[in-house]
C-alpha cells in the first residue's frame, strides 16, 4: 500500500512537488564563474547559490523575508522520565515564545523573519494567543501523544492531521510573502520520539541515535535507550510506511514539520532545516515524497548524536557546526544570513567583463 | 631590542591595549545559564557572547554597525609568477570595490556595514576615489613592495607607516560609531608574502604553509614554494622582531591589517578576523602586543593550507568552515551575523524567572 493512498490531501500535496530545476542550477554555476572572484573561491556559498537556483528556477533568487514556524506539542512518554525537564515546560515555553523571550524570538528578529508558533498538541490549555509579532495559532490535534511504551503515539488520522497542520502553517507564511521556511519545534521529550522514529526508519541501533537531549545524566541516557527499545518492540507497525512509524512512535510537531517541508517544496521555496528533530522530520517528508530533498538546506550540525545518522540518511552537509542543541529552529535561523549572502552574491556582484577586471589566468 | 622601541606612535597604541575583562566574561557566563534554554545548549554562540562580554566589559554588548575595511597593495614578488592573476588586477579590483561590484561590497551591504577601501600600496594610480558608499582612501606608502627575492619588501619606516595607516583607518571607522572591525585585503601575490611571514614567525617549513592562492597549478605551487624559500634565505632579518619580518618579506596591506587590529583592541572593540592573510596579520599584531589576542574573533577557516598553521599559532577556532579562499574580508563579513545573534541572545532573551519557566531539572 503506498503510504499516502489513504490520505488524499497529502497525496495531492506530494504530487505537486516537482523535481528541482537542474538546468537553472547549471546556469547559476556557469554564471558564478563570470563574477569577479577566483572560480570556486566562495566555496560552499557557491554550492548554496546553485541550490537556490535549482529550487527557485531563478537566475537571481531571493529568500527574504524568511518565515520561522515553531510547532509545539507534548509527548506522553515524558511520563517515563526521559527528559531533564518536566512536561509543563512545553506550555511554559510556548508562553515564552508568545511573549517574545525565547532564543528563536531573538534570532527571528535578527533576520526580520515572520514568526508563528503553532500548538499542534500541547497538553495544557494555551490561553495566551501571543502578540501580533509572536502569534500562537491553535491547531491542537490532541493533548500530547500517547505514551509510546504502552500505546501508539497517535492514530493514523491524527498523523495525517499533524502533517496537514504543518502544511497549512507553511501556506500561511508563503501566502504572506515569505520566501524561505525555517521550521522549528518545542516539545519536552521529543528527542525520544525523534530517536525512535530514526531508529525504525533507518534500521540503526537505538543506542546510536539517542543523546542527552536537553541534558539528562548518563544513567538517564541508558534509561532513555531502554524506553525507546521497549517502545519499538511493543508497537505493531509497518516500518516501510513512514506515516505508520509517525503514528506509532512519533510526535505531532514532528509530523507538522514534515508537512511544512512538503508544502514548502510544493510551492518551490527553500526549506532551511534545523537540528536533530527537524532532520528526522525532513527524513519523514523525503520518505513520503523523495523530491522534497532538493528543497532542503541544512542549517547546522547538532550536538545530538542521532543528528549525524539522520544527516547521513539524507546525504546532507549542514552549513554551520556550532555545537548547538536547542531546537526551536534556532540553528536554522542562525544559518539564514548565508542564504541571504548567496543571493546577494548573484544579485549584486559584477562580472569580470562589466568591471573591466582581467580574468586571463597566468 | 623590544620591537616597538623605535616606533613611539605604535608603542603608545600597544600600551593602550588592556587585557580583556575576564570578570565581565564570567558574569556573562553566569547570566547565560539563567536564560530560557538548557544550559550550554547554544554552544559556540555562548562562548562568543562570553568573549564579547570580555572585550567590551558590557553585560549587553553591541556590535552594530560593523565596519569593513579593505586594505589594498601590490607585491613586487608578483613578477616571479607566483599568482594566477597579473599585478594589474589589484588596481582593477580596487576600482571594482569603488563601483560596489565585489563580493565584499555585496556582503557588507547584507550586514549594513560601513565600508572603506584603503590604498596603502597599489602599484598603479587609483584615479577613482570611489563613492559615498564605497570610498577609496589614498594612504599609499609606496607603489607595491620590493620583490622579496632580490630586496626587502619595504624599509622599517615603511612597515611602521603601514601599521599606522591601518590604525588610522580603524580609528576613522570607530569615530564614525562602528562597534566591530572586519578587516580584509586585496593584493595580487599576497598569499606569497603571508606564507613567507608565517614560515619565519612560526618556524614552520615553507612547503607546509603555501597553497594555490587564487588558483595556480601544482607546478606553479612548487615554484611558489621555491620562490619563498629562496627569498627567506636571501633576506637578512631578525626573526624575533616581527616588524623586521614584515619589512623583509611582508606586505603593506598585511602591516595595515595588523595596525587595524591593534587600534581596535586599544579601543576595546571586537575584531573579526578573515582568512589566511588576515590571520597572519593577526599573528603579527599579537607578536607586537599579546593582549590583542583577546579582542580577536575568527570568522572562517580558509581552504588555504597555511591558515590552519596560523590559527594554531593563535590557538584560534573559526566560527565558519565554508571552503572559502577569497579574502577581501568576505569570510569575516559572513560570520558577522553570528556576533549580532550572540548580542541579541544577551539583550532579548528572557530568564527562567522572568518567563515563569520551571528550570528545576528532573
Amino acid at each position: 500500500m503506498p503510504p499516502l493512498s489513504d490520505a488524499p490531501a497529502l497525496k495531492t500535496l506530494a504530487d505537486r512537488v516537482r523535481p528541482v530545476d537542474r538546468r537553472a542550477g547549471d546556469a547559476t554555476r556557469a554564471y558564478l564563474d563570470t563574477l569577479t572572484k577566483p572560480p570556486g573561491s566562495l566555496g560552499d556559498l557557491e554550492a548554496l547559490a546553485v541550490q537556490l537556483g535549482e529550487i527557485t528556477g531563478q537566475a537571481k533568487p531571493e529568500v527574504t523575508p524568511p518565515a520561522c514556524i515553531v510547532f509545539a506539542a507534548d509527548h506522553g512518554v515524558a511520563a517515563e522520565g526521559v527528559s531533564a525537564f518536566d512536561q509543563e515546560v512545553t506550555a511554559q515555553m510556548v508562553a515564552n515564545f508568545a511573549a517574545g523571550g525565547a532564543a528563536i524570538n531573538a534570532f527571528a528578529r535578527c533576520i526580520d523573519a515572520r514568526l508563528e508558533v503553532v500548538d499542534v498538541g500541547v497538553a495544557g490549555d494555551m490561553a495566551d494567543t501571543g502578540t501580533a509579532d509572536n502569534p500562537v495559532v491553535n491547531a491542537k490535534i490532541r493533548r500530547g501523544t500517547g505514551n509510546i511504551l504502552t500505546e501508539p503515539a497517535m492514530s493514523c488520522e491524527e498523523a495525517v492531521a499533524a502533517l496537514d497542520a504543518g502544511a497549512q502553517a507553511a501556506s500561511r507564511a508563503l501566502d504572506a510573502g515569505c520566501r524561505c521556511l525555517i521550521v522549528g519545534e518545542m516539545g519536552i521529550a521529543n528527542t525520544t520520539a525523534a530517536s525512535a522514529m530514526l531508529a525504525v526508519l533507518t534500521g540503526h541501533p537505538v543506542s546510536g541515535v539517542v543523546g542527552t537531549g536537553t541534558g539528562i545524566s548518563s544513567a538517564g541516557l541508558s534509561h532513555k535507550v531502554s524506553v525507546i527499545e521497549r517502545a519499538i518492540e511493543a508497537r505493531w507497525m509497518d516500518v516501510s510506511n513512514p506515516l505508520d512509524v509517525l503514528a506509532n512512535v512519533g510526535g505531532l510537531e514532528i509530523g507538522a514539520m514534515a508537512g511544512a517541508y512538503l508544502a514548502g517544496a510544493a510551492r518551490g521555496v527553500p526549506c532551511l532545516v534545523d537540528g536533530f528533530i527537524a532532520t528526522v522530520a525532513a527524513l519523514l517528508a523525503c520518505e513520503l515524497c523523495p523530491e522534497v530533498r532538493g528543497y532542503l538546506i541544512f542549517g547546522h550540525r547538532s550536538e545530538e548524536p542521532g543528528h549525524d545518522v539522520a544527516l547521513e540518511a539524507l546525504d546532507a552537509a549542514p552549513l554551520l557546526a556550532l555545537g548547538m542543541r536547542l531546537g526551536e529552529g534556532s540553528g536554522a535561523a542562525l544559518a539564514f544570513p548565508l542564504l541571504d549572502a548567496a543571493c546577494a552574491m548573484l544579485r549584486e556582484m559584477a562580472t569580470f567583463a562589466d568591471a573591466g577586471v582581467d580574468d586571463s589566468r597566468s
